[in-house]
């Protein structure tokens, strides 16, 4: 068993963990440890946004970002999901992932940064930007197996020995490497502003990013039917609470997506993500919302009973990122679109 | 609102609260308020068990303990309750709170020191005595209602307003006034002692006593439904996995009570007192076995939609107590009683 906070990244704290030294988590979780060279990592969701049919545009956007993503500068891992939101639009999100900030730099000059350009407002697409561009202080991984890692973590190194700091609230905090020292406290007031066609929503101190996800893929018979029936409804609902009731609490937006292939056809995984004023906010959330306390104990239950032999693959990362860390853009979106609703 | 913890015992954290500052709890709840001059206080716990009936001698030592507590430097409170243990042994438990060690160590050799006298090993009775005297920092309490005090609560001069540290996990460490520079951890290995008859359990440093209750007597026809078809029996699961299988995660012991009246009637309060390794192992339960997740998802969407209409009360009390501040002595007990677990 070995810290979630990689060696060269333990500080002295100020900030004592949750759990005593001799705490032994009741199943076993992994983190994704990047080589130490890796100070700074990119996670960039961009978006297209419809409602009904699908209009020819958006394949063909869809189409232009893939190829985007085997360019020059590529990402290291990308993927892509798609859900229908609160407003009944289809959005279709591919999500690109690197650990080197200068590659998406120069990645994003030449292919990015016009996803939001003016130009495509004839296009009948929304389409938007969602940056995070933390250091590796900033986020953490957990997994519930070895062999399947996702999001930022296929980039890593190597996944971890089983990590102690899970199972508990408040072990996301515990494993990101800054609650050593820091609160993370939000700091700064939402604030839109609108550059032609496009709104830009300024970034704030301390935003919280999760995406938490799960993949049924190996799972069988009996443990199949325990996901669909016994934990995928609680987890529909805390997500749909998110997606409907959240901005009183601290989420401005919550989307419960699933993953699709190449070619639109939804695979075997699907996962929420959601931005939160503040990890504290998400704290209270997962810790005190009886759909979300349902899930847990639900993972708890199945995590402890099934042991090795679970098949189901649950995964997170969770980041908090500090103000020069994020970027939001969006194009002819509806104003109930991820971060427009924070102001 | 303010703080649970009153400014005179407050000090410079070296250790954080769990939330924000800005954190406001979804519903308002209370704590006992002592006068600054109140340093130190007593909970004692004295009890009586036997197998099937209940022999004669078992209501003379009841009345006997009850007239006692009516004698000079009597406690400031006392209360009665029964259970039946997993070796099926009745036992029934009188317990005294007072504000000033130096009446109670008065009162105790006059008329407590003899509960476990080697002379009562013929009454066919078993007796037993748990007392711990912490000192104001090392306890909390918290209520669901200001109007009606349980336990040492009793005896404080007010109730709070409403408090801030509360409805999230961690929150009774953070209303423990010692928890702004101590971790609280547990420390020694149990060790019982024979002196004649009697068994004595040496004292662990930082053990825990959480005393947990709810009075339904003022719930009406819905409620009363509520409370003893969704509450009460995900409540008794919690608590007989405590009993029985509580152990391996540092429960050393656990009683689930019902309050009886001077003529042994059951009234309409129960509560839960339990025996813990470290406070630590008390939160790790309590935040992820499935039992409790469920008695707090239940009390959370029971407390937020009744409100202030809600009449079922809740209480408890939570004591991290130094090895100074523990007595623990049983004669003629079967070996799974209390804190002889612990060895």
């Amino acid at each position: 068993m070995e810290s979630a906070i990689p060696p060269h990244l333990r500080s002295d704290r100020a900030r004592p963990r949750r759990i005593p030294d001799d705490y032994a988590p009741p199943y076993p979780s992994f983190v994704a440890r990047h080589k130490p060279s890796v100070k700074r990592v990119v996670m960039a969701y961009f978006g297209v946004q419809y409602p009904g049919e699908a209009p020819a545009t958006a394949a063909t956007a869809l189409q232009r970002i893939a190829a985007a993503f085997t360019a020059a500068n590529a990402p290291g891992h990308w993927d892509r999901a798609s859900y229908v939101d609160e407003a009944g639009f289809t959005n279709i999100i591919s999500i690109a992932y690197w650990d080197a900030p200068a590659s998406f730099d120069a990645w994003f000059a030449i292919h990015g940064r016009d996803w939001t350009a003016d130009s495509r407002v004839g296009e009948g697409l929304g389409y938007f930007i969602e940056v995070l561009r933390p250091a590796v202080e900033r986020y953490e991984t957990l997994f519930s197996a070895t062999d399947r890692p996702e999001g930022i973590a296929v980039l890593a190194d190597s996944m971890s020995d089983v990590v102690q700091e899970h199972a508990y609230w408040g072990g996301a905090r515990d494993r990101i490497p800054l609650s050593q020292t820091d609160e993370m406290a939000p700091a700064g007031m939402a604030r839109i502003v609108t550059e032609g066609a496009r709104r830009r929503v300024l970034p704030l101190g301390n935003l919280c990013l999760i995406r938490s996800g799960q993949d049924w893929g190996d799972t069988e018979a009996d443990e199949l039917h325990m996901y669909q029936h016994e934990v995928e409804p609680v987890l529909r609902e805390g997500m749909e609470f998110l997606r409907d009731d959240g901005l009183a609490i601290g989420c401005f937006a919550n989307r419960y997506m699933r993953v699709i292939d190449a070619d639109g056809a939804p695979v075997d995984k699907s996962f929420g993500m959601s931005w939160w004023k503040s990890l504290a906010a998400l704290e209270r959330w997962s810790e005190s919302h009886p759909t979300h306390l349902a899930i847990f104990s639900a993972a708890m239950k199945y995590l402890q009973a099934l042991g090795p032999a679970a098949r189901l693959k649950l995964y997170h990362e969770v980041t908090v990122a500090a103000a020069d860390e994020q970027f939001f853009e969006y194009l002819n979106c509806h104003d109930r679109t991820g971060m427009l609703r924070a102001e």
